[in-house]
Order: structure tokens, then C-alpha cells, then sequence
């Protein structure tokens, strides 16, 4: 059962510059955990905590988190005068793995999150079909479902990016509003199957029973190819401020396209041009003009850990790990680099990878102590390069919030302290 | 855009008999949704409800279900006399997908909750090792980490199929104490490397911190292969009912073994034959011996929807669904039967199938209005074939609670009504 120690850290271990490692060399171990002389292994770590001398807490319906996980919440920002206007992100930073808890999933709301009842809510299917249809939340729950995972970003996620100056924020503030959930519900194909498409219809208008009628346009091939009608969110039924009753999911597109409390599908010849895709969710470009309907998610990528706001605890080795996604299908790889995106070596992804959904890469790291710069960059099966944020910018301009998806630049100082910075 | 409606349900589309039917026929519609005459389908569903007219909720730090679903609750039983101690289970029959909510994962404890101080807990290193360690939390979050998706299944869950007549119970009151999630954590190998394993070591001894000090003897082999300290559960820390600060996940074992927070790890030549091995979690057969160490959990496999609890609405459509799972590997197969087994179709898997998670399947059923009997049978990559109950109680008799893994059926009877039956 023994194994021979593999060898110490040699130079033909190193994958780039800066200390980035092949992932074996971080199982030779070399993380200075406290040794314990054998006769103190009984000792003192052993001794009986206060927890274990007297019966701990009764069950409980509904389980939350440690009570020492209190700041693990999400942030939110709510405008003056707009009750419920707004957007909550997800504490990227102390999390893991690539499933986001519900309680956790970032929300973008235009008007609040409306309590809606299960019995007395109607999803209608109308418009350019042989037979409009009305669903109660029972005869939905007839229908064959599927389940995808898969994340949502807002389209305006990592909007500040596009300022002059890096935003002194952490992940949760630069890049908080992307979550991943495992989606169960009914196909959309499936109930407009039953409608019955007329020839002529090539667009749907999709609208929540929000305050804000919450409204926009999607193309029919996105409909009938995977669009879910998502009645659970990783197991239970879709949280209030995810769209409970449903949702629609439209795997990769822009977040607020997949439109919560969904109440009616309307098919069209044309896209509405609603409030929500003319006023908003365009790209103002350098020349003044708008790019409008950008749906699918751009490949992007960030490092979670280290990141802003935490520190490192001296020189020694690290994991550095991030969470890499693409609305055009699964992530082929992720580089990682130490030196601001001079060298580049390929970090370890988590399997499965879905297509749609968040990859958690992996790298070992040693810190030697001296300032560096981390960068992670995805590529997506499509060949696709995420771009620097430079290349980003050059091309789009400054004048949008949307779609950045440019390579985050974390710097590290000498004292530990980790930085948004741009490189 | 438009597509040919496919053909109605003919004699070849039904796979087996009692109704179920191929996959596909279910998307050529046939389930009795409210159809809308043209005029009617701007009028009266989509008139405007209460909670559009006026700003939602606000944000908040950490979500929580709809009001509308609090009745998808854990329960639990807790043996008089005995403070924290018995089992809360999972709803798995108003759940849906494969991952298991944190809120609602099922838990079992020996002496309640512990309330663990992270800042103050240890993970000891010791035994047969050439140098014993101790962790910090703080520490082990800079090791390299893994993800999987793992279900925990208690090995008493099922348990009271043992008894001489059904127990007139549903899938929660039956099934409840197998759940699913992603586990993120660092490989138990890692750090065993890191201390250097004697030669003699064959077995380890895994201890909790709650007032039983709950511990299990584990082979070595295993916490080699695939054992994590798992420090994350879908995403956020592991809850407290589920060990926090952190657990042993040890996939495809028994729920017991994989303790919960975990404060040591001994390596020994032996297993350490703990009260929690001996007095418990060991199978009584009919010739009065018992057998110790049955770890890994069988195939098995569970209609959730319909199930006891749940009533037919009227003949027709439905969607047959449940979860299945195997402690030896991925699911290859599940078959379902409408009339208690003498008839079998192959059901749906949901993709991605991965080893020791649950996995979800689907089947089309179309109910005739009389009396059924539902079943499903497991197949994993190994083989073996999930068995019938009566085969099960004639290798093992009716004097265990332990690993119960036989068919289950439900009784549909005229009225709609579902109950649990032998057959």
C-alpha cells in the first residue's frame, strides 16, 4: 500500500513562466501542513471539542448554511426610485465547483420579484399556430421533461470592464451576475409541436408576468432547437427570483432573454422590438451605432481563486482556479498564465464537460513571493479565443455595458494583497 | 419553420404492455392542453394578475423557495430519548433532475448537529504514517481540488421493504435517504501521500466530531482510489447537517462511512471494529450471522413521478419518471414495467450518465384508466441487474433493515390512486 514519493519540483516541471506547474508535481506534496511529532498526534489536535461533549442541533424541514458562512450572501445594486430594478450576483470568490446553490443564483430583476401563484398563473402559446394553447402548472407537469446543466449570464456581466480604470472590485462585483444549474423542464419543440406552427413564423416573442413585462424576441430555429420551459432548478421547483413557476431556458443566450415568470409565447413574422431589446441589450459601438440581437454568450473565463480581496498566505504552492463558459457550446481549454499573457500553459479541466455550462479549471501555482499578474484565457469547441481585454475594446469601444468577455488581469503584490488591474 | 405533425399513437409505437410507449410518440402530442379558440387567446389568460401591477419583492442575500412550495420539506423520525439522533428525508417525490437542493438533502445523525467552529476544527493525519499531520481549514483550501457528482444513499434507506406488508408510505417515507449533489474537495490520496503510508497500512479509521463521534473503518484501497474531503456541496460549503466544515465522501458507499465532520484519519494494519461497525450497519441473515462490511450500495432504481401520494388526473399522457443508481458504477439500463414485472420497455437516460450519481430516466405512459402496476429495474456497467423484492428477502430474509435494493411497485388503482404494493 505504500508509494514512492515521487520527486521534488524539478525545472522540467514547470509549464510557463512565473511558477505555473504540471498538476502532478502538486501531489508530491511540498504544502507545509503542520507535522506532528508522533507522540503529540494524540495530543493536543485530538483533544474533544465543545461540540462533541453535548447533543448538536434537532433536524430541521428546510437545511441552510453554517451560521459561520454568514458573509458567503449575495451583493446587490438597486437604483434610486426603481423598487426591485436591479441585479444580485453570486459570490464567485468563495465558491467551487461549477453548480451554483440556489439560494446563491444571481438574479437581474426589472421590477421585482412578483410572488406568483402556481394555481392561478397560465402559460399561453398564441400567435402564428394552428391551435393556441393554455397550460396550467398540472398539465405541464404531464409533459416529458429533460434536464440540462447549464449557466446564465447576464448580458451586461463584466460591463464595468469597459471603463477607462479597473473597477476596484472583487469577482462577485466585476463578474457576479453568471450562476450554473442543473434545469429540468419541459421542451419548448414539444408544446409548439402541439400548437402548430404556421409556415410563416420565424420569431417568438417571449413575456414575464413581472411588473415590468419583461418581454423579448427569440429566434424560432433557438425555440424549437433546445429552448427548456424550466419548471425546477437543481432539483426543487425554480426559486421566485428565478421565474418560479417557469422559466424559459435558452441554453448559452444572453440572461435576460431567458425570460422568468414566462406567461405567454406569441409566434411572429418578425422580432417585437420591445422595450427591453430596443432601449436596452444593444451594443453601442465606436461608430455610433448599434449592434442589436447579440445572443449567444461569447467565450469567457475568469480565475476565482486567488482573486480581488483575498490575500495570499506567503510564498508556496497554490491551486489557481477558475470558472471558464461559452454560449457556443463546450470549452475546448483554458490557459492559464503568471506573467500578465507573456507565457501561456493549459490548465486541468473538471469533467464532464457540458456544453452550455460552467468548467472549473485547475492549475498548481508557486508563488515565489514577487509580484505577479494572473490571466486565464478559454477556448471554446468552436475554436473561438476569448480576446484580451485590449482587443475587446479596440473593436467594440467603451460606450456599451455588454458582453465583455475580454481576459481578466488579477495582480499580485509582494505583501499578498490581489488586485483588479488591466495587462 | 412548420413541421409534419407526426402520426397518432399506432399498435408498433408501444413498447410494452399496460401502455408504455416509445419515446418519441409522447412529442406528437395528445395530452389534453387547454386549447384557446383564436378570439380567446388575447383575452381571458393573459388578463393581468395582481402581481404585475405592482413592484416585486426586493433582493436578498441569500434566496429561499417559494411560499407557494412549503410543503417540499425533509422529515424525519427522532427515537424518543435520544436528542439529534434518526434520519431527515428527501421529497424525492415532488423533485425532479438529479441534483439534490442543499437544503433538502436527507441527513442522518447519531447525536444531532455539531455547531463546528472552522476557524477552531483539525483534520488529523496519524496512524501507520511516517509523518503525521495536522490540518487547518485555511490549509486544505490550498490544496489542488476535484469536483463530482455523487449521491449518498444511508444504508438503512429502504429499509422497512424488509417488513411483511407494504408500508403504506411514499417515495420520502420510503426512499428519502438517498440524495445527489456536486462535491468539491481535495483527494484523501493527496494528503495520505503527502504523510507517507507504512507499508503495514491496510485500512483507516474515519472519526466525526459530533457527540458520537461517529467512525467507520475504511480500506485503504479506497481512500487511494477515489475518497475526497469534500469541503464544498453544489457549490457553496458542505452544510452543517452534512458535515461542515468538511466530510468524508467516500462514492458509491454506504452513507455512514462517509463521515461527517471528519476530524481524523488513522491508518491501521485492521479495522478498528467501531460500535458504529458492530452494534450497527451490519446484515443479519436467516442463518443468524451477520455480514460486516458490505460497502458499496447496489443497483437501484425508484419511480418518483407518479408514485404513493400523488393522484392520477384522468386517463391519458404521462410521463413515467424516476432515479436510479449504483455504487458500483454508471447506470447502463432501466426498464419499466406497467403490470408488475411481466412486461419490461427500456426507459430514457438522462445524459450526462456518470458513475455513483443518480440518474435520471423517462418513460411514456399512456394510463387506460385501470388498474397498473409500476416498477423499474436497474442495470449497471457491471451487469447486475437490480432484483426483484421476493428475491432479495430469499437470500437475505426479513431480519436486516440493511442495503434493501429490490424492485419497488406501485399500485394504480381506477380511482387514480397510487399505492405501495409487493408484486
Amino acid at each position: 500500500m505504500t508509494r514512492k514519493r515521487r520527486p521534488p519540483i524539478a525545472p522540467e516541471d514547470f509549464r510557463a513562466a512565473g511558477g505555473l506547474l504540471d498538476r502532478r508535481i502538486f501531489l508530491a506534496g511540498g504544502l507545509a501542513a503542520g507535522t506532528l511529532s508522533s507522540s503529540s498526534a494524540g495530543a493536543e489536535p485530538l483533544s474533544v471539542a465543545p461540540w462533541m461533549k453535548t447533543p448538536g442541533s434537532p433536524f430541521t424541514p428546510y437545511g441552510q448554511p453554517s451560521r459561520f458562512e454568514d458573509k458567503v450572501v449575495r451583493v446587490w445594486t438597486n437604483p434610486p426610485n426603481a423598487p426591485g430594478t436591479g441585479a444580485a450576483r453570486t459570490p464567485l470568490h468563495v465558491l467551487n465547483g461549477t453548480i451554483t446553490p440556489n439560494g446563491l443564483h444571481f438574479e437581474r430583476s426589472h421590477s421585482g420579484i412578483p410572488d406568483v401563484d402556481p394555481d392561478a398563473h397560465r402559460l399561453v402559446i398564441h400567435g402564428l399556430v394552428r391551435r393556441p394553447l393554455v397550460f396550467t402548472m398540472e398539465m405541464l407537469a404531464r409533459y416529458p421533461m429533460e434536464s440540462r446543466i447549464a449557466f446564465i449570464e447576464c448580458g451586461g456581466n463584466g460591463g464595468s470592464l469597459y471603463q477607462k480604470d479597473p473597477a476596484q472590485l472583487n469577482c462577485q462585483g466585476l463578474h457576479g451576475l453568471v450562476s450554473c444549474a442543473e434545469w429540468t423542464g419541459v421542451k419548448l419543440s414539444t408544446l409548439l409541436d402541439e400548437a402548430g406552427m404556421e409556415p410563416s413564423a420565424k420569431w417568438m416573442l417571449a413575456e414575464g408576468a413581472d411588473a415590468s413585462g419583461m418581454s423579448r424576441s427569440v429566434p424560432l430555429v433557438k425555440a424549437m432547437d433546445d429552448a427548456l420551459i424550466a419548471l425546477y432548478q437543481n432539483g426543487e421547483r425554480v426559486r421566485p427570483s428565478n421565474g418560479y413557476p417557469l422559466r424559459l431556458l435558452l441554453p448559452g443566450y444572453e440572461g435576460n432573454m431567458q425570460v422568468k415568470w414566462l406567461r405567454r409565447v406569441k409566434l411572429t413574422e418578425e422580432p417585437t422590438m420591445t422595450k427591453d431589446e430596443t432601449s436596452k441589450y444593444t451594443i453601442l459601438t465606436p461608430d455610433g451605432k448599434s449592434l442589436q440581437f447579440v445572443f449567444p454568450i461569447e467565450a469567457k473565463s475568469l480565475i476565482t481563486q486567488p482573486s480581488p480581496g483575498l490575500t495570499m498566505k506567503g510564498p508556496g504552492l497554490y491551486e489557481i482556479s477558475g470558472l471558464a463558459w461559452s454560449g457556443y457550446g463546450k470549452i475546448a481549454q483554458v490557459d492559464v498564465s503568471a506573467d500578465g499573457g507573456k507565457t501561456w500553459a493549459p490548465a486541468a479541466l473538471q469533467q464532464p464537460v457540458l456544453p452550455m455550462a460552467l468548467t472549473r479549471f485547475r492549475m498548481p501555482w508557486r508563488w515565489n513571493g514577487g509580484p505577479a499578474v494572473l490571466q486565464s484565457r478559454a477556448t471554446d469547441e468552436t475554436g473561438y479565443v476569448q480576446p484580451t481585454r485590449a482587443e475587446l475594446i479596440a473593436k467594440r469601444g467603451g460606450k456599451t455595458i455588454y458582453h465583455f468577455n475580454g481576459i481578466n488581469s488579477w495582480g499580485v503584490d509582494e505583501s499578498g494583497e490581489i488586485k483588479h488591474v488591466y495587462a
